[in-house]
C-alpha cells in the first residue's frame, strides 16, 4: 500500500504558510523584483507568496545553478547587472534600505598617487569588476583620454572602458604587466587571474597604486606604493580633480606606447593567422572569430570552461559595462547556466530584443546543462555555445575512441579527461523546444549564429565541433601553451 | 592575448604528481577496485595514477551526483551492493585493513526478546538496511518461515527476504504498523520513514523490540521493550538459538493474520483497479504495473522522486538483497543517476546482462540529467525511465499551460511546481548515442520495455507521460491522499 | 616506574625548533615588542626563540586571560593604547607592513550632516570607542567646543574628550539620550550599550548621524539620516571644514542646555548624596567617590564586573584617550586582569609611575584571580580594587550565612549568586608577596589608597567591603533599579 | 547617572523563568541529582528552579573548570564515580531514560582470543578506564587471578585491580610493554599515553588482543591479532567461560614472571633511594613516598601537572574503582579542581568522612586557582597538595631569581617556564577560611598531613615546596629522564 511521507510532511507543514507570507512581504518591501529558487518544501510556499505579490519567480533545476543563491546574493549582481534592478536584500529591518554610503580616499594620498602616475615612464591602468560595480565607467574612460594611458581590463571589468577603445592593450597583456613600472588598480585585485602580482610576470620595482573599497583588500600579496581607500567612482574622480589642477597626459609617441603598440599588432596578426586556418576541425581562434563578427554590441557574454574561457574573453570583445559575466575568481564550473538565466530574464523584461550569448566548453555544460530545460520553459533570449572539444582540456576524435575501446573497457583504457566524441548537445535543446545546430565547418557556424540571431522567437544551441587537440599559440612563459594535463 | 591561468596552475601542480602516485597506491593496497570522480586538478593526476595501477576510473559530470562522494564514502556501498567488491577505503595505516568484529547482544536481553514474540498478539517483523548491509537474509528468512511472522521491508531493507514472500505484509503496511503490539525492528530505525514509532501511526501501547548495531541508535524516539545491541546476523541468530531449545511458532490462523490477509487482498485488488483504467494519459499504478510485469527477477532498482519513488516502492518487487538504492533516509534529489552508475559498473563487470532499472521522477531526473552522457560514455547496461508528469509533485498539459502564457509572462503565471509540458527527456539520451522511447500509452510502454530489455548493447531512456494532476488512491490516513502544495 | 610523556613528546619536538625561530623573526620583523602567552608546547620553544630577539615575553596563568590572544590580536590594541607601541601582526609578507588607509566621506554628504546639525534642536554627540581608536581626539575636542554641542562617551570612548569637560553630559545620560532630536555617533555601535537606539530610550524620530568606518555597521538597528563612511578623525575634519566654511554654534543658553545642566545637576547631588552615607558597610557611591578623590590623572582604568562596572564608569573620570579598558561589548568576564598586564606591561617600560586601576567585582576577580601571581612575577604597577559584595549581582553578610547552613548543606541552601562572605581576596595577592588591605570604612579605604598610591614598589589589592545587598539609586526606567534576579 | 544593562536585560529575561522551571523539571525527571555551574543569565534561573526541585547546585568560579561541563556531560562520570548517582542526562523524551544495552563478543572470536593468550610466551594485561566504566572489576580479578597473568593498569584504570596486587607490574611498566608478545587491552587505548602501540615501545611482533565497545576504536594504529567487540565486563566474563571450559594458568615460575618481578624490585629499590634522600629542598618521590604513607585507603585521587601527574601516578596506590581522576587523554590543563569538587560534593553527601586527595603542579594549579573559594563556600572534605618547584617543567630558587633580576625587567631576563619563587599557595586557601600548610621537610609533610587527616572539619592545601630543577630517575628510554624544554 502507498505511502506517501512527502505528503505526510505537506501536511505537517501548513503551519509554514503564514511564516512564507511574512517573507513573502518582506522581500517585496525590500524592493526585491525576481526570485530565482528550486521548489521544494518550503521553498514552494514562499514562491507562490512572492507570485501573489508580483515577484517574479524563475524555477531552477539543481541547486547549483546560482538559483538559490541568487535569492541571497543575487540581488546586488542584478543591480550591477544593468543598474536597473532596484532589488536588494542586504537589510531587514523596517523599510527599504538605504543606498550604501560613499567614501574617498584622503587628500594627500591622492596628491601622492598623482604624483607617482605623472612620474611613470610606462604606466598601465588596470580596470577590475570594483569599477564595473561601482558605475565609474564615465570617470574611468575620463581618465584614460585625458591622461592617454594604456589600460587592461579584467575579465569582469571589460566593457567599462570599450574593448576596442584605442588606449586598450588587451592584446599586449602579458608585455603591458611585464613592463609597466607603475600600475594603477581600479577596484582590481591581485589574485591569480593577475597572478598575485608577483615577478616574473611584473617588474620586481612595479608601484602599485591600490584603489578599492575594502580596506582589508590594500597591501594584500604586495607593498603598494600608495592606497586609496574609497569608492572607485569617487576616488577616480578625485584623481581627476588633482589632474585638473595640474593638468598631464602620458605621451602618446613614448617608447612604451610604440612597444605596446607593436606587440599588439604581432599577438593580433598571429590570432588572425591561427583563425585563418582553413584545417578541420576548426580551432578555437576561427571559432572565436566568427562568433565576434556577429556578435550584437549590446549583447551580454557569459562564459565558463578552461581554453574556452580564457581564449573567448581574448576575442569576443565587450562595449558596455557590467555586461559580461565569467566563472570568475574562483572558477567554479556550473554557474554559467544560471548567470545566463539571470542576465536573460532581466534584458527579455527590460530591453525587449537584447541577446545573452553564453559560450560554454563542453565540459563545463555538463555541470548543469538540464537548466536548458528552464530556458524553453521561460523561452529566454539565450543564445548557448557549445565549444566542444570532446573532453576536458582535450579529448578524442570518434575513430580514435572506437580504436581505444575495441579491447578495453572505457573504465580501464579512456585517459580521465576524454568526454564521449561527437556529443549531440544541440540535441538537449531540440529536447526542449529550442532550436539546436551541429556545425563542423566555418560556413556552419557563420550560418547558424545568421539564422539565430535574426530569430528571437526561441532560445538556441549551437554545438561548434574543434579540434580535439586544439592547442593554443605559443606564449610568452612557456607553461601558458601547456594544455596537456 | 590569451593566457590560460589554468596552464599555469597546471604548471605548478607538477610537484603533485607523485602525490597522486602515493594516494593511488594507497587506494590500491586497500583493495579498493572503482573510483569516481570529476577530473580537474589535482584529481586528474589522481585518476591517471589509478588506473595505470589497474584501478577503474568513472568520470562524471558533476559532483552532486555521488561520484566525488563515493570516492570516500561509496565503497562500503559497493561493498554491500552484491557482496561482490571487496573495495574499503576506511583505514590509512600499513596494510589492507580487517574485516569488522561481530558483536553480540547480551544473553539475558535475548532470551526476553523471545518471551516478548511468544507473547505477542499481533506481531511484526521490521527488515531495515541495516539487515541487508550485515548480510543477514539467511537467518532472517528462516526467522520468518520458522515462527510464521508476518514481515514488512522499508525502502532499502526489500529483498533481504523476497517481496512475493507469503509472509510480506508490504500491501498492508499503514495497518500492519497501526495495529501490531510487538514489533522487531531488525536494523530498521525509527525515522520519518517510519513515522518515528508514534501514534497515531502506532498503538500508544506497542513494544518495540530494537535489533541494531549502534548503540546511540536505541532508544532514540521511543522506549524499546527489548533492545539487543549487535550485529543484526549475529543476533537474529541468537534468536533462532532461542527459539530452537523452545520451539514457537505464530498461528498461521489468528485474527491477526486474517485482518492482514484482507486488508492485503483489498489493497491489491484498489491498485490494480487503478492499474487498469484505460484512461490517458496513464496513472501512475498503470505505468508501474506493466513495468513489474517485465522487470527481471535479478536487476538492480534505484529510484528518486516524490510520488515516483513512493508508488514505485509499493509496485516493483525486489527479490535479493542490496538490488535496491533509495534517494534514501534524506531524501536528496539528484543522486539517483549516481547510484545507477556505480551499480551498474559492478553489473556489467560481474554479471554480464545484469541490468540497472532507474526510476526517476522528471523533476529528480533534472538534477543530474547530463549524467546520461557519463552512462553513454561507459555504455553502461542501464534503463532510465523518467515518469514524466510536467512537473514537481503535479504539472499542466500542453494546452493549458499554453492558455496561460498568451497574456502574461510564466515568471508571472506558472505554479512554481510546473514544467516544460511534453519535455522529450528521451532526447537527451539519444544525443548521447543511446536509445530513446516517447511513450503515452500502455501499450507503448510494454513494448518499449519489451525492446530495451531484449537488446543489451545501448543503455535507454523511456519517457513515460503521465497524468499531470494524476492523484493516489484513497488513504487509510487522510493527508496521504494530499498531493497538491 | 615513572613515565614521562611530556618529556618524550618534547623529545618529539625538537624538529619544531627552527620553526619556532621562524616564527619569532617573523613577529620582529612586524615590529611585534610584546609578547603575551601560556608555556607548553611549543608556545615554550617560541617564546624562548622570541625573548633571545629582544621580544618581551609575558606568561600567563590561563589562557582566559586574554594573554594567548594578545599573541594575535594584541597587538592593535596595545597599539591604540597609547600609540607608543608599533607592534602590528595583521600581515604577513615580507617586510614590516604599512599603515591603514585613510578614507573620508563624500563631499555631499557631510554638507548634509552639518546641514542637520545646524538645524537641531536638541544636539547630541556620542562619542565610541571607534574615535578613540582612530586618534581623533584634538578635532573631535574642537569639534565640541566650536559648536559648543553637548557629548556623552561610551565607555571605552571615555577621554577623547576629558570626562570633565563642560559640555559632557555624562551625569544625564538617559536623559540626553531620550530627549536629543539629532545624534552624531562619532565611532560608536548602536548595540545593547546604546540600547540599540530604539525607543523608548530614543526619540522615535530622532535623527541619527552615522560616522563609522566600517560599511557595514552603517544603518544597522537605525536607518540613519546621514551616513559618513570614512575614518573618524579624517571626517571630523571635514565636519570642522565645513563648520569653517559657514561657522556655527549651538546657543548655549538653549532650553536643551538647561534641561541637561539641570538634570545633571540633580542627579550629581543623588549620587553624591549616597556616596556622603556613613551606613555601613558602604555603599557603592561611598567607594567609588573616594576612589576617584586620589586617582592618578594619567591612570589606566580596567574595569569588569556587573554594578561594579557600571556604577563606577559614572564616577570614576577619564581624562585621557585610550586610558580605559573594560569588559567590552561582550562582557566576558574574566578579561581583566588581562587587560591590566597589558596596560601595566607597556606603563612601567615607557612611563614610570604610571599606574592602572583595576576595579574588579568579587565574582568577576574570580575568573582569572591567579593571575594576581603574574603580576607579582613581573612586578607590575597595578593596583587592583575588588568591590566585595559576597556575591553574584548580590550576596549575604557572615551571620545570616551561617544562620543559614545551620540546619542544611550549602548545595542546598544557598541561593545561586552567593559567594562566600568576607573572603579575604587581598591575601591572594599577599600569597605572592604585594600588598593586601581590607577595608570596611571609608576611613580604611582612603588611607589604603594614599598608602598604596605613595609606594611604587609593588602591586596591591584593597579588598573593599560594601553592603551585600546594595542597591542603585532610583532610575528614570524603571527595571534599571532592579538588581535581584 | 548609571545605568544597569544588566539590569535592563534581566528585565527582559522575565520571560525566561518558566523556561527555566521547564528545564529543571525535565533534569529532575531524568534523575540529576546534582547541578554545576557559573550564574549568570539565564543559568541563575535555572539553578534557582534546580534547587527548589531539590536537585543540589554547586557554583563555580570559571566555566574552565569542568562545572558548566558537567552540567552536560558530567553525570556520567559522576555515575561513574561510585556507581552510587543515577544521574543520566544523556535522553531527553518522555520518562527517566533507559539502562544501556549489553553487547557481547561473538563467540568464535572469543575463543581465538583464548586461545592466542593459552600460547602466549610474555602476556600482559592492560586495564584501562573502559574496564572502570563497565564494573568490570570482578571479572577482570577473577581472570588475573584465575590465570595469573600480569597486568598493567592506565591511569584511570588504577583501582580496578587494587595497585598493591601482587600480580600487578605497574613498577615495571616500561619493561612488561616492551617485551610483551601478547597483550589484552581491556578498555585501553593505544594513544599517546600508552606510545599509540609501536615499536620501539613495544616489540614489532606483539600480539594485540583489543576488547573495546566501541567498534570504530578497533584497530587504532595496529592491526591487532583479536578483536573483541562488546560490554568489556560482559567480554571477560566470555573469556573467563573459556578458561572454564578449559581450565589453564600461565606459570608463575615463567621466565616472563622472573624478569618482571626483578625489573620491579630494582626499580622500586631506585624510587626509594631517590625517595629517602636527606637533601633538601625535597624531591617528587621524597614527597609521594610520605603522601603514599599516610594516604587512607578509600580516598579519591585527583591529579593534574606534567612530572607531579606522572610520578604521583607511580607512587600513589589507588585500591577501588573509579577513584583516580586524572587531567586525562588530552592532557588538559585546569580540570583538577572541577573533577575535585565534583567527586567530594559526592563523597560528602554518600560517605561521610571519606577524602579527596588533590594533587596539583603548582603550574597546573594556577588554571584554577580560584575555585579555592568554591571548596571553602561549600566546606568540601578536599585535601590540595601543590607540589611546588617554581615554574612549569622546572623553575628557579629565589636567590637565583633575585640575582638574575637585578639587571634587566623578569620579561627580558626570567625563562618563559618560571614562575614566581616561593610562592605561598597555601595562603590562598586560608584567605577563604580553610587550612593552609607551608612545608619544607619531609618532617613538616609528614605533620602537616597527619594534622590534616585528622580534621575533618575544613579543606587544606598543603604548599609543598621541591627542588626547582628536580630530575627524575634514570629511564629505559632515554629521553624519558629529560625534563628541560
Amino acid at each position: 500500500m502507498p505511502e506517501s511521507n512527502l505528503a505526510e510532511r505537506s501536511y505537517r507543514s501548513e503551519g509554514q504558510v503564514s511564516g512564507a507570507k511574512v517573507i513573502a512581504q518582506a522581500l517585496k518591501t525590500q524592493g526585491v523584483e525576481y526570485m530565482f529558487g528550486i521548489v521544494g518544501i518550503p521553498v514552494t510556499e514562499i514562491a507562490v507568496a512572492a507570485q501573489e505579490l508580483g515577484i517574479r519567480y524563475i524555477g531552477m533545476r539543481n541547486e547549483q545553478a546560482p538559483g538559490v543563491c541568487l535569492v541571497v546574493s543575487g540581488p546586488g549582481l542584478i543591480h550591477a547587472l544593468g543598474g536597473m534592478a532596484n532589488a536588494n536584500m542586504n537589510c531587514w529591518y523596517t523599510e527599504c534600505c538605504m543606498s550604501p554610503p560613499v567614501s574617498m580616499a584622503e587628500t594627500p594620498a591622492v596628491c601622492m598617487a598623482a604624483s607617482v602616475i605623472r612620474n611613470a615612464k610606462q604606466p598601465l591602468l588596470i580596470i577590475g569588476k570594483g569599477a564595473a560595480y561601482a558605475h565609474a565607467e564615465e570617470n574611468i574612460r575620463k581618465l584614460v583620454e585625458q591622461c592617454k594611458l594604456p589600460f587592461l581590463p579584467t575579465p569582469m571589468g571589460k566593457g567599462v572602458v570599450p574593448d576596442n577603445h584605442p588606449n586598450c592593450v588587451g592584446a599586449a597583456r602579458s608585455r603591458a604587466l611585464q613592463f609597466a613600472d607603475v600600475i594603477v588598480l581600479l577596484g582590481a585585485r591581485l589574485n591569480w587571474i593577475l597572478h598575485f602580482g608577483l615577478p616574473p610576470r611584473y617588474r620586481p620595482d612595479v608601484k602599485f597604486i591600490q584603489v578599492d573599497i575594502c580596506a582589508e583588500e590594500l597591501g594584500n600579496n604586495v607593498r603598494p606604493a600608495v592606497t586609496l581607500l574609497g569608492d572607485i567612482n569617487a576616488v577616480t574622480k578625485q584623481l581627476l580633480e588633482e589632474f585638473d589642477k595640474i593638468p598631464w597626459q602620458y605621451p602618446p609617441e613614448s617608447k612604451w606606447w610604440k612597444t605596446l603598440r607593436e606587440k599588439m599588432k604581432s599577438n593580433e596578426a598571429a590570432s588572425k593567422e591561427l583563425a585563418s586556418q582553413k584545417s578541420l576541425p576548426m580551432n578555437y581562434y576561427t571559432v572565436f572569430y566568427h562568433v565576434q563578427e556577429q556578435l550584437p554590441r549590446d549583447c551580454f557574454i557569459v562564459s565558463e570552461g578552461a581554453n574556452t574561457m580564457d581564449i573567448g574573453r581574448t576575442v569576443l570583445q565587450n562595449y558596455l559595462p557590467r555586461h559580461r559575466l565569467d566563472a570568475g575568481t574562483f572558477g567554479t564550473m556550473g554557474v554559467g547556466l544560471g548567470f545566463a538565466v539571470a542576465a536573460a530574464v532581466l534584458a527579455k523584461d527590460r530591453s525587449p530584443g537584447q541577446r545573452v550569448i553564453c559560450v560554454e566548453g563542453d565540459s563545463a555544460f555538463g555541470f548543469s546543462g538540464m537548466e536548458v530545460e528552464t530556458i524553453c520553459r521561460y523561452n529566454l533570449p539565450i543564445i548557448l555555445l557549445v565549444v566542444n572539444n570532446n573532453g576536458i582540456y582535450q579529448g578524442f576524435d570518434t575513430d580514435t575512441w572506437k580504436e581505444m575501446l575495441k579491447s578495453q573497457d572505457a573504465t580501464i583504457a579512456a585517459p580521465p579527461v576524454c568526454l564521449l566524441p561527437n556529443s549531440r548537445y544541440e540535441q538537449v535543446m531540440t529536447a526542449f523546444g529550442g532550436k539546436g545546430y551541429f556545425v563542423q565547418t566555418p560556413e556552419e557556424l557563420q550560418k547558424s549564429l545568421r539564422q539565430t540571431l535574426a530569430d528571437t522567437t526561441k532560445p538556441s544551441l549551437i554545438n561548434i565541433m574543434i579540434e580535439p587537440q586544439a592547442t593554443r599559440k605559443a606564449q610568452d612563459f612557456h607553461w601558458l601553451t601547456r594544455s596537456k594535463m
